[in-house]
């Protein structure tokens, strides 16, 4: 059983890694920091306690984080694009009901600061920008020894980025914070392109989805319906946010390699994911980078998400 | 025993290269087929008869390639960044001894096609630019069944390049010749900086070849000590084209996962070697690519050069 903190800027492949997250029987979900690029940090927040009301799990606290970038001086708004491949909301074309719940007082920082401290054995998923990560490890340069995992879904090393050639959406939307996390020397493993394009979720999951019937069902198999007509603009698309928090459970699905990794700040490339040369002969801080990935295991997991709803 | 023809554009770290394949016993070498890159065509035979000469393998036949990129109307003549790095002629501050032999009366296509008609159970080694063999394959649609294997040094996929930050120096110098290449479904091995800029040759190492006293431990103990003065500038540089011929030897030195890889041909990032993602669910066509290697067994397999001189 893994101790999980999710991290997550809450549209549709949010709404998948969560719901995974949320009933599968060996994690353990302390609780959802929210943050921005899909949507607005709020949007994030107002989806994510929707979601966890329609899974029946009222009981894990949601905390809203930070809503822009370290170097943005204003809150981040998503692009036309980003809104027109999650929906306006964040919820394709419907907007899901708002659940009674409030986002908890205490921010994402002060939330996963504490448990940062406290606990050492825990496992924290990002699916989005890593801002909340990177302004804890800033202000509390004692974290940079600490000991827990961290996997997160972004970059793009061995393939091209999604947003330009070089560069994968979570990181170009906060260079700086993804180069504080990757250079930080903590536990963490990449969940990129590189593995997220190699595999996929299909029309007939969403329509297997909503004959279950359930409104957890429904709201699902809607929510990849309108993904998949905005994505690879097929009957099937790929696997993102979902692979983060499947390679908690099967790491054996993937394959992994350890490169010690940066981001690019400048320049053309800003945003890109790549090796750090000037640690490539010490090895220092290196990164479990997942290469490859076993589609037909991963998919068959997902196959397998119907028994939730 | 590795029947094997190497493609070099004969500067330094080629003519270390081409020192391991003619006297390691490993290694038959069948001939030497010369390309452009660190230095003309026509300065790649000269220095290579020049050292086979030294290496007391007079029985190698060495024959003259392409002058030029397939899509250039002009003959190559290095840069003066590659000048640099090579030396005026390619070979230091030294001009290598005229060898008494000339090149072969057939062209480098001319022999490598057929030979590649004949027999299947050789591996080539290019350490330049693939135009050589991109002609071959465009001229010879049939040779895309070979069944014989390639190795080629060039290409960062995990790295930065070193022309700029996407191309490494042989693929950028005809990016159509390495595509055509990379894309044909012949057996392939990537030996790109994500393992050479990984492993050193030593200031140590062009001391203990002088001290041999020999003409060859001399003169390749002076083109490593000029190398040394002119690529990372300390008493350390990378280990480059020789890595493409110790591969033949010790695959078990490096770790290699298939990937299917096509070079950039537009735009900014020209020469970049990245996974093709048209190829990427279908696996089609993978080579094997080298993203890590194990540095102290590479580095004492260096270490044992001197043997030879």
């Amino acid at each position: 059983m893994v101790d999980l903190v999710l991290d997550l800027d809450t549209g549709i492949d949010d709404a998948i890694a969560l719901s995974i997250a949320a009933k599968d029987k060996g994690i353990n979900l302390l609780g959802v920091t929210c943050t921005y690029g899909n949507v607005t940090v709020e949007e994030s927040a107002y989806n994510t306690l929707s979601l966890l009301s329609l899974l029946h799990r009222e009981d894990v606290p949601v905390y809203i984080g930070r809503n822009r970038s370290l170097l943005s001086s204003s809150p981040y708004t998503p692009r036309e694009a980003g809104r027109k491949i999650h929906g306006k909301y964040g919820s394709g074309d419907i907007k899901l009901k708002e659940s009674p719940r409030k986002p908890e007082p205490i921010s994402a920082k002060a939330f996963l600061t504490s448990l940062m401290k406290e606990r050492e054995d825990i496992t924290i998923v990002t699916t989005g920008p890593m801002t909340n990560l990177a302004s804890i490890l800033i202000d509390e340069p004692s974290l940079s020894k600490w000991k827990g995992k961290i996997v997160f879904m972004g970059g793009a090393l061995t393939v091209r980025g999604n947003v330009n050639h070089f560069a994968e959406a979570n990181i170009y939307k906060d260079p700086e914070s993804a180069k504080t996390v990757l250079e930080s020397g903590l536990d963490i493993t990449m969940i990129g392109l590189d593995v997220t394009e190699r595999t996929r979720l299909y029309r007939k999951d969403a329509e297997k989805w909503k004959e279950k019937g359930s409104e957890l069902g429904l709201t699902l198999g809607s929510l990849l319906d309108y993904y998949l007509d905005n994505t690879l603009g097929m009957d099937e698309t790929y696997v993102h946010d979902p692979s983060a928090v499947i390679t908690v459970l099967h790491p054996e699905y993937f394959t992994f390699l350890p490169f010690p990794l940066t981001v690019e700040t400048e320049g053309i490339d800003r945003g890109r994911v790549i090796i750090d040369d000037k640690r490539l002969l010490s090895r220092k801080g290196e990164i479990k980078v997942a290469l490859d990935v076993n589609r037909r295991l991963l998919e068959g997991f997902l196959a397998d998400i119907e028994k939730y709803l």
